[in-house]
């Protein structure tokens, strides 16, 4: 009892206690709304089933924009347009990998080549299998030990982090840099392990990088199991690996982000709530980011439902190229800074649509104060944890026009077994984990829309 | 900085900040050591996909009970045994159910029996179906309406709830007393809508309990779709369901508590960690409750491998027939009680293998108190609800020993899709979210071998 008077006093310290009892009820009618009569779950039904994986650049990806710009009209929108975005055409086409048996056969492994890489051009790239577990362990490798090599990196998804989500920032620079890495020893190729928390075949694409004036050499990605079967016989005798793909960087193309708002009442000030709407080219991006953008279209249908009267202009954001380039964050934080548009708060909703914890606060010390001493109202949706700092990557552009920055924080547990695979589908998503992400951010919208300076 | 001060202030007030921080370390070891080299989910495959699922009675259950054995020694306790239970031994055998459209033709519904129900021995039961929506309605319908009848309940699960549970408290009366109540009106049947958080075709099993003195009529449960459409059908037009059965109660069989420990190094109080071994006889009994089994094995293997130094004996019992009869539960209770053995504590895992959040307390408020104060030791674990009431059916019998009981709590978004049903298999659960659990199990056990008075 002593605990609930300090939380309660410190509420109504800021806002009185009345003003809290009020938010509480406001909070449950959000979620009740959403609970019951939520349509994420269809929406996202339709978009990965009827539409499916879209990368940039894609067919898919024009469709998915006609998509949204549809939807958010449905959902009672105001007004709805299309911002337009230049975006990388990475193209993936047939791609092999194949490795020498002992017996000279060549055995077919499971591959996806990393995005951005370049392939092969339909030729095949033969050489020895050199092994290391590591940047680290790379960085002390002769050269001459490289040089004609193809160079698996056996590197370990550290399992000891608790939220995944910190295990595959320590563990994912390997797949930005290893390729420029080994083109610098004179390497002819890159195969990683997979950034994946599951100890399965399944192979994770996702963006590489090269470095200006360092030979583009191939670089793929396997299942966890396969590189530590080829890290294994690899101890016991040499093994050759032939990549044949036919993925390269068409260039840039015309694509959009995809913006919808409830105009405010009170105020020209915007509250961006989001997600991307491009994917990986495999699976149906449904985690990522499928369900950001469903949650995102969620906020504003409830607030248009519950007839909500937002102050503030409240803008569903759907960004255009997270996955390999960022152009559409990119873009929509350079047109509000051209346009001196002030958009006080951003929440982006992409790391899957799991059982909400909690927000990252990327913003000031005091702000964070002021989303922290609302947390007794969270508590009953399982929201409890503020103690991340990371919003999102379309929404970090925004913060050079000075938006405070919030991002979803979902049970981390699941995410990092089928991200950027063929496993990213709607079957993996739960109806109730996703709407319960999406109550949770209609009502920090919410709060931001009443008590935000 | 001035909240952690406080928290700091209140953990240093029982336990003295060097201790509290020697815990910290030791919850890390823990979980280094259980997220990386856990086997809980390699155990988990072998009893799901090797042994299935297993009803009390079953050939499956008695070999669910060897494989219990063998693992706890497996495990390292000092002494495993067979704590002989008598249970119900219910079969389900064939059963359909088919409905009359409105040309005359008979339409196969998707249904399972519910637990303990009498079948229709065979014979095809026909009857025109009433359908009403709750309990509460059934009872303001008049006698002469019910008479001859098979009474379909379309009960909807209520989502509003945030946790499941709740929910599942709520609406799960139907399914206990349905039967009874229609029988004493004149009812021939009863069809009930699955108590399930998914709205799919998926017939959910579950316990049921006939009143001694009124007739034994059958009890069917439904997917929540079926249910629906029936509900809508029956507003136009008078329907007919065909129920085809030759479920029964056969009696009561032997079976086992399986029971594993490590001897206490200075007391011999006794603190308890389960789940129960035997499961409905559909699916694979994975979260329900192969789960907790696998969970709680791990705990005492956990002692084992990191040496932990147990003051108190730590005793794993897979308990028996949990799920029609809770004997085995009932069991433990009286042989404590009959030994005059003090077994201080018990935790159950008891309601999936889904992401920890945190423990319900079915103890004294004092005692609630003093594992509140360790919440800033479990909050990087992501457990952070100490408000559930809720231990385990099968621990709670222990309670009248004067034993303090906790259950391990769940995410509970997903459970209810696949609670007593064919889709509750090992492929449902997820192997970091099931670590975790048994994490912060070893965790709360570890904290209690040292503090509990």
């Amino acid at each position: 009892m002593k605990k609930l008077v300090l939380t309660l006093a410190v509420s109504s310290s800021i806002f009185g206690f009345a003003q809290s009892k009020q938010d509480s009820i406001k909070f449950k009618n959000i979620s009740d709304k959403i609970m019951t009569e939520g349509q994420a779950y269809d929406w996202l039904y339709d978009l990965t089933k009827n539409i499916g994986h879209r990368l940039s650049g894609s067919l898919a990806n024009e469709k998915a924009v006609k998509w949204a710009e549809q939807k958010l009209k449905e959902a009672g929108a105001d007004k709805v347009w299309l911002e337009r975005v230049m975006v990388p055409n990475w193209y993936r086409g047939d791609e092999s990998l194949h490795i020498k048996s002992a017996d000279g056969t060549w055995k077919n492994i499971k591959m996806l080549s990393l995005g951005n890489s370049e392939g092969t051009k339909g030729k095949d790239l033969i050489g020895e299998i050199l092994v290391v577990n590591s940047l680290e362990e790379f960085a002390k490798t002769p050269t001459e030990k490289v040089k004609g090599k193809i160079v698996l990196f056996n590197n370990e998804f550290p399992q000891e982090h608790i939220k995944t989500m910190h295990a595959y920032s320590q563990a994912g620079k390997v797949r930005r840099v290893a390729a420029t890495e080994v083109a610098k020893k004179g390497g002819k190729a890159v195969i990683i392990r997979s950034l994946s928390s599951a100890y399965d075949d399944v192979p994770h694409t996702g963006a590489m990088k090269y470095e200006d004036g360092i030979e583009k050499i191939p670089a793929i990605a396997i299942g966890p199991k396969s590189a530590m079967e080829l890290s294994e016989l690899a101890k016991t005798q040499q093994i050759s690996a032939k990549i044949n793909s036919n993925c390269s960087m068409k260039g840039v193309v015309r694509s959009y982000n995809v913006i919808g708002e409830i105009t405010g009442k009170e105020s020209k000030n915007v509250i961006v709530v989001g997600g991307h709407l491009d994917s990986w080219d495999v699976g149906e991006g449904a985690h990522d980011d499928g369900a950001g953008i469903v949650q995102s279209i969620e906020v504003l249908k409830t607030f248009k439902n519950l007839n909500i009267p937002n102050r503030n202009t409240i803008r569903v954001v759907c960004f255009a190229n997270e996955e390999n380039g960022v152009k559409g964050g990119t873009a929509y934080a350079k047109s509000i800074a051209e346009k001196g548009e002030k958009n006080i708060f951003a929440i982006e909703s992409d790391t899957g649509g799991f059982s909400p914890r909690g927000f990252g606060l990327d913003m000031s010390d005091d702000k964070k104060e002021i989303i922290k001493s609302w947390k007794t109202l969270f508590l009953p949706y399982g929201v409890y944890d503020f103690t991340e700092t990371y919003a999102g990557t379309d929404i970090t552009p925004m913060k050079s026009t000075g938006t405070d920055l919030a991002g979803l924080v979902p049970d981390s547990q699941r995410y990092f077994d089928i991200h950027h695979t063929e496993e990213d589908t709607f079957e993996k998503v739960n109806r109730r984990e996703l709407l319960l992400g999406a109550t949770v951010m209609t009502q920090l919208v919410y709060m931001v829309d009443q008590y935000w300076k």
